[in-house]
């Protein structure tokens, strides 16, 4: 993605970069039910902290084909990308070698990951060929630590291959925090009311559209017997972001209605 | 997707039809991590039901653009295409208007949905123009049933847009159930085992390979200080998910391992 510069005429100050990401989701397990997804959500937080946007999302099954769709896809068009799943000692695990098919290049023993693996496995009954597996990388990659479980993730430039077990992704992304680069990140108000949204979502429209720069998300629920919503409003600018919450809670007490900052 | 026809010459039973599906999650709320998503685990638990298998999914943003290009590279080759999000009343809704454009149809209020909608807002301030937007439809759209909060869901062909909040769209789900089209159900069987997956990767891989028609996944786990797995098979064939089972079964115990049937 190349910088955005402002479009404009006037002298204002050029846009900031943004950084976006996508998360492929690769495993049966997650396309079957059998087990609900931990990571897309704490992939988005990470991200979110190290100022980076997560843009989409795609879960794949355990197929090599589809994971090679995927990668080709939202790698040209991402500056990150990031996968969960497939990376073990088993036949199923199949990522390593269909992202090196999607990145046209060979796979091999990583020596570094090897060694890893050797003093992990030394008092576990040895590193035997399918432990073996785990240090198979694309030609190219480097190391991103594991703290719990011996075999590394995958990076190889701005592709990230972690595991799917949902704690040891999150030590995984720990491992990487700080080290990527990122913009601003998107700041975030919430503010809660005990309305139906859409008794007030003439006012959600304008209070955005008189706005530019930031968005209003609107979250209905139904708790306690009762409609209520939260609206979440998003922008990069601080100063713009109080501007457009202060607009909304006037709004809302204006409508008499009773705002809660902060949510319900 | 056409019948599968036995590619073999020997006079075995033609290969089942296989039904597919795919999900679309449409939401910021899911990319920012502030909502964590419920409805991939429910929708694919409730087709594995009618006998069809979701075999992808995406998590797009409230983006025109992004919803256009998921519609229309999913519905090309699965049988059924389901979305979840941006249904609502609010200004951040857009996901009739974005299907409308990727089917290349109008989009016009259903009058069997106004009708709905006059009903549940009489007692609740009337149908206020934000309120009728959810009466908005592709041209050609059915309705999908929602109990809980008056409007429906929409579809389209072998299309359905659904609300995202997951308790009415567990309604929706349910108001469709036994109507859709299916093949044979795919079958599991779990055998749980305290052992390091990668110590019997061996013994999973050739099991699988010696039943076809089946597939083992291998999903391990870190609990009460052990290391140990879940191997789930699957197959469309009762006699051979149980042959596959037993197999593994008595591949584990002539491991000197003791594997726990059901599952850990």
């Amino acid at each position: 993605m190349a910088m955005n510069d402002s479009p404009s005429a006037t002298p204002t100050a050029p846009r900031p970069r943004v950084f976006t990401a996508a998360l492929i989701v690769i495993g049966d397990e997650i396309l079957s039910g059998r087990t609900h997804d931990k990571n897309i959500a704490q992939v988005a937080i990470w991200l979110g902290v190290q100022g980076i946007r997560l843009r989409e999302v795609r879960v794949v099954a355990d197929d090599t084909a589809a994971i090679v769709e995927a990668v080709n896809a939202l790698r040209a068009r991402n500056d990150y990308l990031f996968t969960t799943g497939g990376i073990g000692p088993t036949h199923d695990d199949i990522t390593v070698d269909a992202v090196a098919e999607a990145l046209g290049v060979a796979v091999e023993v990583h020596p570094e990951a090897r060694t890893i693996l050797e003093g992990y496995y030394a008092t576990r009954g040895g590193l035997t060929e399918a432990r073996l597996r785990m240090a198979r990388m694309p030609q190219g990659s480097s190391l991103i630590p594991n703290r719990y479980s011996g075999a590394p993730g995958i990076r190889w430039n701005n592709i990230f291959l972690m595991a799917g077990v949902p704690n040891i992704t999150a030590g995984m992304l720990d491992g990487l925090s700080g080290t990527l680069e990122g913009g601003q990140p998107l700041l975030s108000e919430t503010v809660g009311c005990w309305v139906a949204e859409s008794e007030i979502a003439e006012l959600l429209r304008t209070t955005e559209k008189a706005h530019e720069g930031c968005q209003i998300g609107s979250y209905p629920f139904f708790r306690e017997g009762k409609t209520g919503a939260n609206f979440v409003i998003r922008s990069v600018d601080a100063a713009l972001l109080a501007t457009c919450t202060q607009a909304l809670v006037a709004g809302l007490v204006a409508a008499g209605r009773d705002p809660v900052p902060g949510g319900i």
